[in-house]
């Protein structure tokens, strides 16, 4: 019997896996760099995001469910390469005075990938009439753009740090 | 002689091949992009930022050009992996429906990246006083956000299509 196509269902539930796969990395990943990092603010910007990344893993949970799938992540190529990207920088940049930027431009990059795929699987989630599902990726979405906000201020003092 | 730690003109210089790279992988896949696009708006969207994505690349080298240094990219990881997923797609929903809605994903993942990269760049060019490289480099940030808006609106078009 041929295979039926993948359908709007199917690309939500392959990018659902996506996104929990590139979550759970980023949770081994997140105390790593808060270890690395020089500057006080830095680190606890870090440590904040990690509690926070714990309770967006418990929401993509609660959408499994909602669709009636086994909460299961696929190898996201993208979070990979982002993250051994960071970890690359963790070790050429060993005590320079440009490890916090560089950490930081790292954090960035994870944040902005996770905002194309937050804002992509909402949108999904209210064609595809779901719109428990849209109001809890909308909630994640918020707290990675402010995290976003919030990484560019810590920015401004680090590179000021870093150039002096 | 121990080698001097490095700097963050050499986080700039570093990160500025990364993107380099970046771009040129970018010119590769946006006809293959193209291609596949079953929406005549996708299509053209992609062919547009092929153009842009020309441009952008010859500002990278002159900003090269600026710092002294020869254009040259360093394999970036993460575009690897963005531009990989995006191929997947290609290949798993060909004659899908869902198939320009992850297209049009893929597109806004790459966009996102730039808009990190190109944010990062442009603060650290500003603290190293490279206020030329540092126009260049908010010129090519303006469009990428621009792209990234213009995807978001086709987007809505191509989802509602494929929810159908």
């Amino acid at each position: 019997m041929a295979k039926e196509p993948k359908k709007l269902d199917d690309l939500f539930h392959d990018t659902l896996k996506d996104i929990y796969f590139a979550e759970k990395k980023i949770l081994t990943a997140l105390p790593k760099m808060a270890k690395a990092a020089q500057s006080d603010a830095l680190r606890s910007a870090f440590e904040k995001h990690h509690t926070e990344t714990e309770g967006q893993v418990d929401r993509l949970e609660q959408i499994f469910e909602m669709i009636g799938k086994k909460a299961q992540g696929k190898t996201c190529d993208a979070i990979m390469g982002i993250i051994s990207e960071g970890q690359e920088i963790i070790k050429e940049y060993k005590s320079s005075p440009a490890l916090d930027p560089g950490l930081h431009a790292g954090a960035q990059a994870v944040e902005h990938y996770e905002i194309s795929r937050y804002g992509t699987l909402k949108a999904w989630a209210e064609e595809l009439g779901l719109p428990e599902a849209a109001k809890l990726l909308e909630a994640t979405l918020q707290e990675e753009k402010k995290t976003d906000v919030a990484l560019t201020k810590i920015a401004e003092s680090t590179v000021n740090q870093a150039a002096e």
